[in-house]
């Protein structure tokens, strides 16, 4: 995966391995607990204690061998370095069953993430969905460029995909999390983020016996 | 990630690689082309052209330098590797968006994968969803007895996906494709892929300069 954007000491993997343990620090800390061990970090995330630790050093944070991490400060160093500082704006196209889906989850559960919706259909750009006005399609560019909007959700189908994610990036759009199940060709400097349904479960039946 | 199952060569980010260059080879195909380089492969996926001759190696296939890789006998050998041969039960939990939406996708993109839905709501499971008869929850784990369904996959909300897994187990599930945005906590036997759009989403965000 190229990346368009260089960070010392910071992979896509890294990301998404911090991502993750921040969740589960997330839910220890609701369950009541105020600390935590590398090696049951890793167990919830299914890495190495030796991962969990260079990772968590990378962030800047280091726990003691005998009482371990202390889970609020650790969030914070987390979000920080996550970058989870102010509202993002983010444009999801087509609204279909799994646009609507990611756009209740954003709006239900990550309200760090705004989005805006489009679709082509004027039924569903007539309505407000999970209190987001849908917009239509024909308006994508301008509100893109107009709003400065840097990130979008692609969920339309695979047929269309190419073609709206290169009207995305003229807009201005520099980062993509593609649901369409192609494989897209946009400029290097586009981070491209996939999330292939089929891959995950083909993934799923060759590794369960 | 553990394992359910460890086949020699293969590790989970291989097969998803995999996954990911026969869909690249079945859009070349469908374009019209016969033959493709590990570079031109490479640049689709954003990977390096020594890890896709690397990866096509295992799965027992090589090109030559001169006219690349014959794609038809290709795609063969990676149907073999990655055992894509006869159709494959999958219950699906929770019909909303979401689980609607991986429906769907299933029926209508992946005939290998037939799915048997599983709902708590009444008006969902008198009805056929995308050729698909949704069964009430309440018969979910002698249904995956009798049919012997080993891959699950989770769209119920957060709060409820643990429960859930843990009865999938129980029923004889060992593969289960998560998208509730929790940490399950299941015996290490059983092989898990989480789906977490958040994570996906910072991850964009944080790269997208």
């Amino acid at each position: 995966m190229a990346l368009a954007k260089t960070i010392p000491g910071a992979s896509p993997r890294m990301v998404e391995r911090l991502s993750l343990y921040r969740r589960v620090l997330q839910q220890t800390s609701a369950a009541g607990s105020h600390s935590t061990y590398s090696h049951e970090l890793a167990a919830a995330c299914r890495v190495s204690a030796v991962q969990v630790r260079r990772d968590l050093m990378t962030v800047g944070y280091s726990g003691s061998t005998k009482s371990g991490y202390e889970i609020k400060p650790l969030l914070v160093a987390m979000d920080t370095f996550l970058g989870n500082t102010g509202p993002v704006d983010v444009a999801l196209v087509g609204v279909g069953h799994l646009g609507r889906a990611v756009l209740a989850f954003l709006c239900w559960r990550h309200p760090r993430f705004v989005p805006v919706a489009f679709d082509r259909d004027t039924r569903l750009t007539e309505r407000v969905l999970d209190g987001v006005h849908c917009l239509p399609v024909e308006q994508m560019a301008d509100t893109i460029q107009e709003q400065q909007i840097r990130i979008a959700v692609v969920c339309v189908p695979a047929t269309e995909a190419q073609r709206v994610s290169e009207q995305l990036v003229a807009a201005g759009v520099r980062g993509i999390l593609n649901f369409a199940p192609v494989t897209l060709f946009l400029p290097s400097y586009v981070f491209i983020e996939n999330i292939d349904i089929s891959v995950a479960l083909e993934k799923v039946a060759f590794f369960t016996g």
